[in-house]
């Protein structure tokens, strides 16, 4: 049987484009005592990966070029030679970009197809949902009355994080760059306000006139000006929790801006970087929180699903055009089983 | 009988110069039931107030032109008609740079003329002692064996932070501006490096050879190219106490610079600005630590006291011009019990 993968296949320098991918073909191995054979069901695209295809320093390692992309996949066990993982059962872990994969089964988690749709591992309840759960929860620690602003608000972390400071009791003001965002954050996700930085005159004025109790905690999926304009409008002992800062990740050379330190000091205010697997103590305690939330109606949740191993890529690099509404990954197969 | 006072003449743009402050001389009334006249006898000059001098938004209010400039202050109870205070106690708080005051004895500190000399309720038993130690201590959070940088190590702050630092078990690198500093801070204080930022080429090579395990702490009191050479050697998890930024208290615009929100992003560092009256609840802990530090001879502390009311606002300025080692502050008169 052959099985189709995608590698790196060079390293962008600024912003990536197809020619960075590569789509190749081989056989797919016999089993050996104790692996399985995983069939990719649905494959996460997520901005961070733009990171990982530099080989700069950073909190994930480096693709290498020529080796497959690697990330967060949905996957049926087609064969079985563990006793483990049965035939049938359907996993989710940090998986190569490809149809087929053996493996032995370390790092897999077993997700249970009656909580949620599967897809729902690769955002709410995965990795995009948690990163919201710990960045809002444990480093913005919102309290009720305050005010958050989320950038990359209609994102698959925004969403959730915008979500959550409501189950709180917060002001929630989300940034977003369209009208359709901006109508599904308010009319849909019941953000207070929600600001679209593309069409906004002034995003400085925009935000205060959108805080008039100025901003508490401020969950930052973006960096740049849009964050800027966020700092200007910060209350004493604001809180703010830095899991994104893809205004940089196509950056070429260290980025220069508003010196942040000053407003911090004036705020006496908390920035701190994340990432969820700082967390991974809690995982547990996250997902039950989440999947009761969502089982009980509190939390929405909306998907872009691609279809098609091939349309991987161009998928991926949509995210850095801001086209998608929510968790964004492709489809490559249906569940046998 | 007749008082000299400073008062704020003008609002310094840029630089703060002479012509920004006025010497008057005015009768003292005479006391009302409950007040206490008191004779200044040590009084502060630190760096934050240059920001109380400009009227933009800051954590401490802006002093008033033609209104005195205030700060601490070690006074002389040489009047008393308040039950509380009488004649010869001594006091530490914040008041006007003035000879003599008429007070109420509202906010005022009684001080224990046998635990330190007096001066030092301006110093390291003070608002600066008491800022290097919650600093440090509840934002730093050293553990035995990590690696602590300290800018402007050698002022008031930084001489603290670097020896509480120590007595953690902490390797203590500290960065200054003279060699004769550098001199204090290796062979007096005991730091296990210091570095002289005006005469080393490459600031950012030098933190790095200083620091071969990179920098869990930075305990920042200047701000600008100093705190990015020390960002860029952060380790993962690091923590950065903002207590000072005294590279920009004279800019007239905002000031640019590195961004840190990628910095701390990859690193999952967390950065934090305080002012020492965040900690108030907790001044009489710190008080009584730093205390018996210094009894056990475990903290060394020096002083810079210039004489003469006069010369308040030259020392002031000094601030700037990176003269001093350790704290700075004005005698002005002695004590008369």
């Amino acid at each position: 049987m052959k099985s189709k993968t995608i590698l790196l296949n060079s390293r962008p320098h600024g912003a990536p484009s197809k020619d960075n991918f590569k789509i190749t073909e081989t056989e797919v191995p016999a089993l050996q005592p104790g692996e399985v054979l995983l069939k990719a069901l649905y494959i996460s695209v997520d901005p961070y990966m733009r990171g990982r295809m530099s080989d700069a320093r950073s909190y994930a390692a480096p693709y290498e070029v020529g080796k497959p992309f690697m990330g967060g996949v949905v996957a049926e066990v087609v064969e079985s030679r563990n006793g483990q993982l049965q035939k049938g059962a359907v996993v989710v872990g940090s998986l190569p970009w490809q149809q087929y994969t053996v493996h032995t089964g370390k790092g897999l988690h077993a997700v249970d197809p009656e909580v949620a749709p599967l897809s729902y591992h690769l955002g709410i309840l995965g990795m995009p949902g948690q990163t919201a759960y710990f960045g809002l929860l444990y480093i913005g620690q919102p309290k009720e009355g305050e005010t958050i602003v989320v950038s990359g608000a209609a994102g698959a972390v925004g969403t959730v994080v915008g979500q959550i400071a409501k189950l709180k009791g917060c002001r929630v003001v989300g940034i977003a760059g369209s009208d359709e965002k901006i109508d599904y954050l308010k009319n849909k996700l019941h953000f207070d306000e929600a600001i679209n930085y593309k069409t906004t005159g002034d995003i400085n004025r925009a935000v205060a006139q959108a805080c008039p109790d100025g901003v508490d905690v401020y969950f930052d999926n973006v960096g740049g000006a849009i964050s800027d304009a966020v700092l200007l409008s910060l209350n004493k002992f604001a809180r703010i929790a830095v899991c994104g800062q893809i205004a940089f990740y196509n950056n070429t050379t260290p980025p220069t801006g508003l010196r942040v330190e000053p407003i911090l000091l004036r705020n006496s205010a908390l920035m701190k970087g994340f990432i969820v697997n700082d967390y991974a103590s809690d995982f547990g305690t996250a997902a039950r929180e989440l999947a009761s939330w969502l089982k009980e109606g509190k939390l929405q949740y909306q998907e872009t699903i691609k279809e098609g191993f091939e349309h991987i890529p161009e998928a991926f690099l949509g995210l850095f055009t801001g086209e998608n509404t929510g968790k964004l990954l492709v489809k490559v197969a249906e569940r046998e089983a």
